[in-house]
């Protein structure tokens, strides 16, 4: 029996990694989401908030559960059990940070590996902070995330208005 | 006829945004050179400061014109009636990100195409943030940035003091 | 008046290349689709077979013509009196060839500009020879490659048989 | 059930393999090191060799299982019932002709996934072709292959000589 | 004689930098390892905090001392009559930072060379910024720092809690 | 006293080169540039013309030889008992290999280190075998190779004509 962890901020969960959960739910034996508690200050959505909305974009996969977790990720999988923890890799910047983080937990946790599952094509230059920042920007998030995240994405940012900062793609 | 928009923040213009304009301009009947209107706290020089100074980096180029702008890039683009953006692309972390933002724009706005052209071998591992940097720390910046943005930088810092911040190349 | 040429191998013509042929047809006045002239032995297809399959892939398109050409590119490009080459970028390996090409093809003509398109996303991971090594092992390359030159493809291989080699992606 | 299967020409297997493999053995139910079966002028080890070096190398683990196979990688993993395929993550270059390949299999048979795992530190960059290449130098290879393969490369290019080429790492 | 300069923030010194220090005191006449005074709300540990610790996991090597500096490293090298600045490489984006830099301070000052040693396999993927994110959480760090910079991390932490932030691996 | 080689193939000897010889020649005592002895069937020079070439682009360093090796390089550096490998570094690809090489020749040698020097900007772009490429076709390679090695290439591709092959930048 292999339990698996995917952690992350999931703030918000998107359609990226939707997909990589439903892949690693189909290849183990049950998997955990685990949504980091960070607080409110570093993160646009609550952790209540983020995992309600990764809970109902997994809803209906058996062995998939939705929870949130604090602290070092190898001390939680340590506590819940699990043999393998899951990333989903991107672009060449994701490898360099995940082949570090790799390194660091096995040498932490011997006993847990690392697995990574390729992101599928249409998302691959899909991450939760670009998605906030062309909602930000009232931009089209439809097919980004599930339709009910951009429901939430919409409504936060219908609140806060057009928001500081430079669009990533434009600060150099 | 083609008009085609370089978006950025410009915070300040350097020789390698001036010479991304100028083959630009070269090559596309009509370009706006576009400076991202950011809140003054993300900036270091005002919108009106960035675009005044990047206008007369171009002056004289008849079919280029310096405007400010503001939310997403490829609504801008829509409104101006452009077809093209164009980007500078430097080093293997430009291009990643440059690929991520061409593959949502093009998501956003299909009429729309990203096309890059490669930074000249002088302007390579030129970028704002390291002239900022350089700058705040007394070093010599000319040849970087035209005549009047140096002089602007030096005026900026002579106030400012010595500042905070380590230097990104010794923070790791 | 801008003339762009579009150069490759094109061995054989792949839907990313028509993909990158269609979208700069799109922003430049003419495009010449450019068929290196190598000898039989370093490619699949001859010179003439692969212009054929190429102007079939790219035919109706007004502003839009296949030519085999040999040679330095640059030398071409001014015997033709175009402006600009037209690469498309794929991945981070992609990148680092075209920055040097494009480098040193300035200093030879800089006259002339390399203009880079940023693949589709679904076409990110798609060059010529791995649509080779797919049939050559007989697997399916629809929606790869256009339908007559699936049909090539698979002519060929029927005649060859297995072939020798191991996939690349094997090859570590 | 989750059958997976890690495939590769392994020429000749190396220590970086023997953890991948362990590694893979240890999450999934059952596993097929699979040896790609390429004609003898392109390897350095027949199948047969490779396949029984590859067999000893990781002999008394229960659920892995050493074979050979020929043609399409997709086609082998369906034939056997595969719902994973296993790879080994080192560098950036690995990285982009994984993706690659992951993409284009996903494609292929979309019932089948890709799963990656990071190469552990002291593997990092360690391949086959360069153990060969030093090797070949008769340079000292304990460590990085294990003793039994050691033994047949030693013994390989004993009668081989120095044999020609330029070591890859000099060749720019 | 040969002075070389190895500078930093060293916030703190890591067993990597240590790996550093020691090879190139080996190769050049003379070291300084040079820590950034920077200011205390852009540093974990203060100036004098870290130059102690770097003194304290360096002492004995009679040619290498430890010395802060701010400003300009470039002027700094000067100053005290360096001709060569060291800096350890790890990964890709280490790299990129590296040549840029490495550009600019050749540009603006041509007689002092910058010369990139590989971090060993075990330090690969080490950081100060990596190392503080595990203390933070209250994981292991023993092996990554020297003794007496893992209690200082530990002591640290111990007053500060468990700290905000979300760790850099999960924040995509 | 520090003796540093500085090996490569040199086929041939190119402006890059001699602009690492020169720098590594002013931070060591010694250096021996050290051209590998391969096969003629592997190179465009031999041996003797290639170690011909680059003596003469480097007369008049007092402090730098140029000498002809084979075999193992970690192994002909104790033989002369060098201290220091010297490498050149351009972009990530290289990055990639020398990580390698560097890492597999630490183990074979722990008292041998490897120093890497970053390229200048001008030849950031510039190896061996694109200047070859350009000088087959009939390019200019004035400025990126000595005189007497343009020379030298003129003369040996005006007996064997365009030649064969694809040029790299257009094979994919």
């Amino acid at each position: 029996m292999i339990l698996a962890v995917y952690p992350g901020s999931f703030d918000p969960v998107t359609c990226g990694h939707v997909d990589i959960a439903l892949r690693a739910a189909a290849i183990f034996d049950r998997l955990i989401l685990a949504v980091y508690d960070a607080p409110a200050k570093n993160v646009l959505f609550t952790t209540d908030e983020r995992v309600a909305m990764a809970r109902k974009a997994v809803e209906g996969v058996a062995n998939l559960e939705v929870r949130k977790y604090s602290g070092l990720t190898v001390r939680y999988c340590r506590e819940v059990g699990a043999q393998v923890i899951v990333r989903g890799l991107r672009a060449v910047s994701d490898f360099e940070i995940e082949i570090q983080m790799s390194t660091l937990n096995r040498k932490m946790a011997p006993e847990l590996d690392v697995v990574c599952l390729m992101s599928s094509e249409q998302h691959s230059f899909l991450s939760s902070s670009v998605v906030k920042e062309i909602a930000r920007l009232g931009g089209p998030i439809d097919g980004l995330v599930p339709p009910h995240v951009a429901e939430a994405l919409r409504e936060k940012y219908r609140r806060g208005g057009d928001g500081p900062g430079i669009p990533r793609y434009l600060s150099s």
